[in-house]
């Protein structure tokens, strides 16, 4: 690829992105995206051959960008517990700020989740990717002795998930100014509720 | 109305609730309406003079399957506490089980969170209303003595959705079949966990 094609790539998939948050990755309008990039829908089909190519695209850009900003600050974190705490932090706050429509990885999810085909297979590898590397910092923090031994940690990330599927619900669609802090509430009080006790350690 | 008249737009609302609970609120296609009622499109038109009115009259006709279904069976609960578990109970069942393509409410939701209008507005006062029903039977609770009387009832409402939501999340997009297992646990942790202690009551 071209450094032109590469740079012209990455546009659409901001652009892309930014739409398929307010519109839905599914009803995305390839006309309203090539005229944001100033392209022709043929133009555009050059860089990704069909609608789905574009959406499978979108979703690794997004997941790409979740990466950078939720799970690559915390590789350094001093212990595992400090870990997830911090994890779930960059993870409220991408969920409120990330895209102007919120999160489209959840978003995505509910709108595909009865959508067999390759969009949905990408979506689930996402989630189950996020859902697999919380289950292992949760272990870690347990095998530490941060967290208590008898921690379900499926459980669990099926409760944090809770939380942060609680905030974009009340954030996006009740504009519920209080949102972000009821979940970061949540969040500590589950962490807490799982802490070793001090007998334990 | 006549009665042959409500017979059918009861019919039509019936096939549309579950086809949008599949294809989405807005993305449900009036042809495939139209052929599963047996009408022609402008058949069907003559009962909804346009799209959006039919999508106000589905979203209306799930709304009071709900209360039907989660909301009146448990009027008659010995306590404030005994409503609140039955309700989140049946919120639960009816949450992997309402419609064939999971709860038209939820997904509505996330779907017209960012599409200004008369359907979002609907979704926005049903949520609100179910909300504030529940903050009632939580606020009547710790006024019985049965809950904390230190009880943030909006915050306690916001973690009860979380779960349902995560509820949601896993069956529908993850197919995970301990689901509803795991909601019906957090559910009974976030009640435990504010219940009144012994010397409080």
């Amino acid at each position: 690829m071209t450094s032109k094609a590469a740079t012209t790539r990455a546009a659409i998939l901001e652009h892309g992105s930014r739409l398929a948050s307010i519109q839905g990755l599914g009803d995305m309008t390839i006309g309203v995206l090539a005229a944001d990039v100033r392209m022709s829908k043929s133009g555009l089909y050059a860089h990704f051959r069909s609608k789905e190519a574009l959406q499978l695209a979108v979703l690794d850009a997004v997941a790409d960008r979740f990466v950078a900003a939720v799970i690559a600050p915390t590789e350094e974190a001093g212990s595992p517990l400090l870990r997830l705490r911090r994890l779930l932090e960059l993870w409220c706050s991408w969920t409120t700020s990330s895209l102007p429509g919120g999160c489209l990885l959840l978003s995505a999810a509910t709108e595909f989740d009865d959508q067999p085909g390759e969009v949905r297979d990408r979506i689930v590898a996402i989630h189950q990717a996020w859902r697999d590397l919380l289950e292992v910092v949760i272990a870690d923090a347990a095998n530490a002795g941060e967290l208590d031994p008898a921690t379900d940690a499926g459980q669990l990330v099926f409760e944090l998930t809770g939380a942060i599927l609680a905030c974009h619900h009340a954030h996006r669609l009740l504009r519920d100014p209080a949102a972000e802090r009821r979940a970061k509430h949540a969040l500590n009080t589950l962490i807490a509720s799982h802490q070793a006790k001090p007998s334990e350690r």
